[in-house]
């Protein structure tokens, strides 16, 4: 890297004036943003051999991942995009070629989404980290979805498919398992590198009245579990129901892993799993579809605390964490 | 650290439940807050080896160094400190307990300012590594005050004196330094590791009409320069005229370093430079004098570009940057 300076300098020259919301951009002790009438908050640590590893990534797809998955939050609250920060801490092997790379995959999703880069810092670092801060806005704060006021009778739904990050992880870790993914590998390891940030699904839920909503970045069992523990009620998922991309099943037994603990215990979907009153589940399904988005019902919510977990003959155990295979986990 | 999930927690359970502006904090996919009219975010990276050494400071000073640094940007701006957000990476060599008291260090500051810590992340990292994203309030987006909007005629006027923490650096440096600072080393070595951040002082120049402000943290000359390309304006600084902290030049003396450098080219004082009309600088000499902080008038903006520096027999050079004593520089 030349100097902080020059890099801010190249990368505010590349952004742009400030528009939208965004009344003073890079380049002044602060940003300056005129908000609606809620503000949603979000900061995501994403550091090189605990989240992501060089070897698998270009730049360009870590700033990529950074943040889609910063993003996902937003898209959990069914808050508009509005801004994003970057804290980057550089390693003395990356040079400004690929620091710039790395901005480029950002300005890429940023682009995308309709979120304005409005601010960052740069630094030396032992390795590759980011801290992306995303700012999201509502009119009001009873339009944001919290994970707190799921009901009993309300049904549980999931948007896409399952198990695809997790699997795909396994691939990047081990590449001899290809063979086992067939036509699905590429996008099992694109589903890892690369995912996207139901952004458009999250609002129209919001919309549709979930009364409970969470992005499933930690795993579809975990994640339940926050839900419950914030909502006060037991969260029963059919594991039969779950819709599970195509290869990960396959992978799973290459790999010697029971494929419900990529299903329900892998993160990095970046799905979103909501509850809904049950009168509203059809409109909700109908309202994602035209986006191109599935909503699948995949349980209930009952009285009572905590996940249970249905499998084809009754009650099972929440599967082994999918950590393990992770260095830092999540 | 036990787990993330632990940690946060036990962080959740100490913050308790939000207030003032803040509807919903840690706990959910993200914080949500009740805006003002005008929204001044910042981001600041605050990293082991780079900005800080462990051997210099506890992790309490590390916390409360870190929010004081970034809440010196919202300062800078005439902002209202609102919440602040904690991205943590956590060595091998930290322990819990350790990531406590930095956690203690952070939230000290922020009862001191009125922050409200709303959110955060925790990850394993090669170094402490800390990103603080503040956020300020404002009524509108005109009552912040840029970089931007110094014109020829204003006065250039600094809160407090400068010079202190680059001082208070070499004697951590350089312990042997310590005998020729006396009495001041200790209020040296404190304006180092535990800066203050000028934020009622922001707010009174803001009041009394500032029309350009920022926050010495890279070095007055180069913070100047900053004011100056912004506002498309030349600043002229008389050196005679800045306030210096006491013990500054004997420290330079005994370092054999230009006690210009320090004073001029120093950062990390975090006084606050501000270009006003010339019939505003008595009221707000006099509203930050109420504060007990003193605001000095140190020159004066002119027409043309650049920083003009003026010593005791007419213009001088640029001091020699002050980053040649730090491992990264700011």
């Amino acid at each position: 890297v030349t100097s902080e300076f020059d890099l801010i300098a190249r990368l505010a020259e590349r952004i742009g004036p400030p528009r939208g919301r965004l009344a003073t951009g890079i380049g002044d002790d602060t940003a300056v943003t005129v908000p609606g009438g809620a503000t949603a908050v979000s900061v995501d640590a994403f550091i090189e051999g605990v989240h992501f590893e060089r070897s698998w990534a270009s730049p360009r797809k870590i700033g990529r991942k950074a943040l889609s998955a910063a993003l996902s939050d937003l898209a959990a609250m069914g808050a508009e995009p509005g801004e994003a920060y970057v804290v980057l801490g550089v390693p003395a092997d990356l040079d400004e070629a690929g620091c710039l790379e790395l901005y480029e995959g950002i300005e890429a999703v940023a682009g995308e989404t309709g979120t304005a880069l409005a601010g960052g810092d740069v630094s030396r670092a032992p390795a590759l980290s980011l801290a992306l801060t995303v700012v999201g806005h509502a009119a009001s704060p009873d339009l944001l979805v919290r994970r707190s006021g799921a009901s009993p009778g309300d049904v549980l739904a999931v948007t896409g498919e399952l198990g695809g990050a997790a699997a795909g992880l396994l691939l990047l870790q081990r590449p001899e398992l290809r063979e086992a993914a067939g036509n699905a590998a590429e996008a099992l390891e694109a589903r890892q590198l690369d995912p996207v940030a139901r952004i458009d699904a999250g609002r129209l839920l919001a919309e549709a009245g979930a009364t409970a909503m969470i992005d499933v970045s930690d795993g579809l069992s975990p994640d339940a579990g926050h839900v419950a523990a914030r909502s006060g009620v037991a969260l029963e998922i059919d594991s039969g129901r779950v819709p599970v991309q195509a290869g990960v099943a396959e992978v799973a037994a290459a790999a010697g892993e029971d494929p419900l603990a990529l299903v329900l215990g892998g993160g990095e979907d970046y799905e979103l799993l909501a509850a809904l009153p049950a009168e509203r589940v059809e409109a909700a399904r109908a309202a994602l579809q035209k986006g191109g988005t599935t909503l699948t019902a995949i349980g209930s919510v009952e009285a009572g605390d905590g996940v249970r977990l249905l499998g084809p003959n009754g009650p099972i155990d929440p599967p082994r964490g999918f950590d393990h295979l992770q260095e830092g986990g999540r």
